[in-house]
């Protein structure tokens, strides 16, 4: 059968389940990249596994996220990560070495391979004919042990694109072009897959931008066939070797269809505070403007430097308008610096920061108050600029500096200026030593971990007991989320590598005596209404309060992925047989379960004595899989059992 | 008489006093220098004295400290500092523009003229034949609004150069070598100057790597004459026109003497925790590295980075070394991309960083736990980097060359290598479009100062009244520092553009419920021991115990700047006529005080009635002009009543 360039990167990797979209499947692995905002836990956890050796083909740790030390945290983090590599035989990617997505591409993508990536633009991959995936850190981890990756098969949604870009609009507006038609959740369940004779005028990093952004429109991943293009990319960075034709089969077909004629673009903008809300540039030219902001995973490609120093050559950003570049690699900067590229950039007022993620996700560059922010980054939620109700809008590079030099936001088209013919260098530098290589297998087992004084290993969780007497220490109303249960912020962010630590600010905004009540009694239980554990799907909020003794959860629904990261920790997500048992239990009240291992193993319901007499029956929906997993006292020591330390 | 450069520089800007060592002299500011770390006060003090116009020939406030954008406050004061200098007519100088002492030496440094500046490495104008000096942020303000500075006659100390450097040996080494002699308080109460046939070796801007760090000597300011090297200096900066000859006067004399055969010296470095813990290089010669550091106004020359650029050409730092990189000033980026020296040092693996301070203000770079860090700055006082117990070594660039090319510390005589033979560019890159000129006056006078949620104007105060009726608040024991009545750090130095915001953290590591019951008491005094307000000059720490009803301080001593500081603001600060007083006078008493305005002018004592019945008998050491200040409510008043609006 005639197979999308999806379906062949799906069912080479396929190790259980069936490609109907909607139906769980489990894929090998090839890849993994983690950045040091996720990947000090992700190394913790590998610890915890008893990992001798990543079994991945490849896996890197890049450096690019938290790359401002105002103190040893950070560089601490950075310590513990290269020595953990060493360790594990992961590639090391330096503080100063760039931004994962660009770095990935240009030195390890390849074409056909999968990649498994803890951060939420690791589609950008797809710019090469890989599937690349964003997932959770512990996800990651159980992908570098070996583990396959479970997912729902998506829809595959075909986006034909035709004609060519008019001058002026680049790749960026492809991507706003799909977020004004189809919004920030109009991906979702879908792997987008670009083909088409317009693919023929999009170079590899033009492809980076569209897939990169695919994110933004909640889709699973992006693809884009392996092609000359990608050939001709290949090359350039001295792998051709590595190039395998990965194309969609002709009379493939998708399961959703869209066209874009490129030629029929204008400048675009997404408009605060949602990267789905694009309009045509010229409807908000004129607009006030604080801040250019050039670079990101979102626009990491040597045109979009070039482009931007052609543009502004001999002239000056306006008075008044912070004009920051952010190079997305080290590589790049160099390649800018060896063809002249960076002196007028530096001429015209740019303030040139170090290679990495930088402002894009809030770490520095921050705009003043009540100020417009134009920004070729991918997001522009509210806040993510670390200025709290912030205003940013998200463009093209050449918006971007048309709007620089005229000090409002400026449509490029109404410059008095011949559009910048740039050409990709045939040899872009080449400079790996940044990269650190994996150790070989004797050397790595006598590297010993590096951990600064704020990093701790991830405590030991013993296993599920058969019976437990514990009392309800909190019960909380519906919709509790996980910045609830375990707050974000640049209070408790330092402390994501050291679960003691933060441990002490767990449910601290709905009872701040929780975490040392937690800690006098121990075992103890949690009641919760509908919706428990909603919001963003950070780990912390299971394993914080697990490592406080938080055994079992009784609600009367839960969000999806904390119910399974409650159980991938040990902790028992229980429901209410019958909801209105809820009212009647008081925190403080003392619940006695016995022969629980049997219980969990039989399916179905759970019965808990109170200390009141009373009965609460309850229920699980709990896999054969994962009752194990729980029994075991969570992933983590599952995997330890599954897989021992190996010669 | 035969006089000195110093003797000059302060005979012909005399206002007052007489050139006897000790004795206070006034001396009219012709230029000031303001940074964004101090000037936000500086800019409220200006407006809270309702000033119209700088009366000094030249003001300049630099942006260079507060570069990290985390939030909305550093970007506010920035655009709060810019729309304050339109208002007042000073310059600007953008974020991103470059170290003020850099910058300032290179376009608006002139021989034969006073600089005051609110930073404490403003000597560095001394390279040139100025007299520069450091001062508090009040006290610039004061010089802007036209009124001398009030200083001791420093003794001048000549130290004659002689010889030449050997290779591999810099102007850092000098200055090291004057700390290695004479250790951190080795040039208290001295005037530095430096002369002899050795200056002939030394170009300017290597004359302001020792004049910048003369600082750590504790010396009042370090000047060099300006000779034909300056003259060459300002033709390279175009501004040639602006060269005086300033020269010591054959048989001049000093008050102290030294002399340093520059042939003589070896690679030096200060090693942890003082700039005075200087050693020779190759006595640790083999010490471990985490990070190597260039830049800094202690080596912000084309020199400084053209010799590391060469040193590192086709080579990379080593393995776990992380080398940063931090311009001076965007011109001499600039000049460096124009000259292809920037490709080398991208290539080398150097994270390169916006022009600025940075980390050598704790703003960044910090370096990891229990690790090593070599920087090219002027200081390596505990905790400066940002990382607590860190362990910072102060060294010239050749020095952190080497050890980032070895991976630990290295004597750079020992590598295999030409000494580098770098020349001056007699035509650096000059390129002013990101220092703002003053507007005309009345354009000026139309613009509002903008203010960001976090800046607050200066609260008004009023007159000292004649008589009071205030419990004592506080009673505290000997030596209680600023740091303790005002503490700084990140929590609490957000808000210094915000007294009414800060104000809640005063003396909250004594007692915290200091802030809460002032506001609630309003008029109040406090009791304190020997040697009051030991420590930092901070002004916060008088300004906003003022703000929370502070009216009088009753001390057995004083330390010197926190008494004037008192004063400046308002605050009544009395000794006790008899110490016995003090442990029979208990927190929660109330003290009376009548007719203090007739007992302030005539001078001696001062009874307060306590509620006990007790009679307290003070004295108070304030001159006249004081007592006027005081009784104007301190000197911002005073500065308004002296010098109204004006046409």
């Amino acid at each position: 059968m005639a197979q999308t360039v999806a379906h062949k990167l799906i069912e080479s990797h396929l190790k259980s389940g069936d490609m109907t979209p909607g139906a769980e499947i489990a894929l090998g692995m090839d890849q993994t990249l983690t950045q040091d905002a996720t990947g000090t836990l992700v190394m913790l956890e590998l610890e915890a596994m008893k990992l001798d050796r990543v079994k991945t083909e490849l896996s890197c740790q890049y450096v690019d996220h938290n790359l401002i030390q105002e103190d040893n945290k950070n560089p601490d983090d950075h310590l513990f990560l290269q020595s953990a590599c060493e360790r594990f035989g992961a590639y090391f990617s330096q503080p100063g070495n760039g931004i994962s997505h660009a770095v990935h591409m240009e030195r390890f993508g390849r074409p056909g391979k999968t990649l498994l990536g803890s951060d939420s633009h690791t589609p950008a991959g797809g710019s090469m004919g890989m599937l690349a995936i964003g997932a959770g850190g512990l996800e990651v981890a159980l992908a570098m042990a070996g583990q396959p990756f479970y997912t729902k098969m998506p829809k595959v949604w075909g986006v034909k694109l035709t004609g060519q870009l008019p001058d002026w609009v680049s790749a960026k507006d492809v991507v706003l072009e799909m977020l004004r038609r189809h919004g920030v959740k109009g991906g979702s369940g879908t792997i987008i897959e670009y083909y088409g004779p317009g693919l023929d005028n999009l170079e590899a990093m033009d492809r980076h931008v569209i897939a990169n952004m695919g994110a933004e429109l909640g889709a699973t991943t992006t693809v884009f066939p392996a092609d000359a293009e990608i050939r001709r990319f290949l090359r350039s960075q001295g792998r051709e070797d590595e190039y395998v034709e990965l194309v969609a089969d002709a009379g493939a077909e998708y399961d959703l269809h869209d066209e874009i004629d490129m030629a029929t673009l204008e400048p675009l903008i997404a408009k605060p505070t949602s990267p789905g809300n694009v309009v045509p540039v010229r409807e908000i030219a004129g607009t006030d403007l604080y801040q250019s902001y050039i670079g990101s995973s979102a626009n990491p490609g040597y045109r979009d430097f070039a482009v931007t120093a052609e543009m502004i050559r001999g002239q000056t950003a306006a008075k008044g308008v912070s004009f920051d570049v952010n190079p997305s690699s080290r590589a790049m900067l160099e390649t800018l610096a060896r063809d002249g590229l960076l002196g007028p950039l530096i001429a015209s007022g740019a303030r040139l920061h170090q290679a990495g993620c930088n402002g894009c996700i809030g770490m520095g560059q921050a705009p003043a108050y009540g100020r417009n922010s134009l920004r070729t980054t991918p997001r522009n939620f509210p806040g993510r600029s670390g200025t709290k109700e912030d205003s940013v809008f998200l463009c093209s590079p050449e918006t971007a500096v048309a709007s620089a030099l005229k000090g409002e936001i400026t449509d490029a088209r109404t410059l008095d200026m011949d559009y910048p013919q740039v050409q990709n260098p045939s040899e872009p530098v080449i400079n790996d030593h940044m990269l650190e290589e994996p150790l070989p297998l004797d050397e790595a087992r006598q590297v010993e971990i590096v951990k600064g004084p704020n990093i701790a290993s991830l405590p030991d969780f013993e296993a599920f007991p058969d019976s437990f007497e514990m009392p309800v220490l909190l019960k909380v109303g519906d919709n509790i989320s996980t910045d609830e249960i375990m707050r974000a912020g640049a209070e408790v962010l330092p402390f994501r590598s050291n679960i003691p630590a933060i441990a002490e600010f767990v449910y601290d905004v709905v009872d701040e005596t929780y975490p040392t009540r937690a800690k006098e009694t121990g075992d103890h239980a949690i009641i919760g209404g509908e919706n428990y554990g909603q919001g963003s799907s950070r780990e912390h909020a299971a394993i914080a309060p697990r490592y406080l003794g938080l055994r079992a959860v009784i609600a009367k629904s839960y969000a999806r992925i904390h119910w399974q990261n409650l159980v991938n920790f040990g902790i028992l997500p229980l429901s209410f047989a019958d909801g209105a048992n809820l009212d009647a239990l008081a925190q403080g009240t003392t619940l006695s379960f016995n022969g629980l291992h049997q219980a969990l193993k039989n399916g179905g319901s759970i019965t808990a004595q109170a200390s009141d007499g009373t009965e609460i029956e309850c229920t699980h929906a709990l896999s054969e899989r994962q009752v194990e997993v729980l029994l075991a006292g969570g992933l983590i020591n599952w995997m330890r059992e599954d897989e021992p330390v190996e010669a």
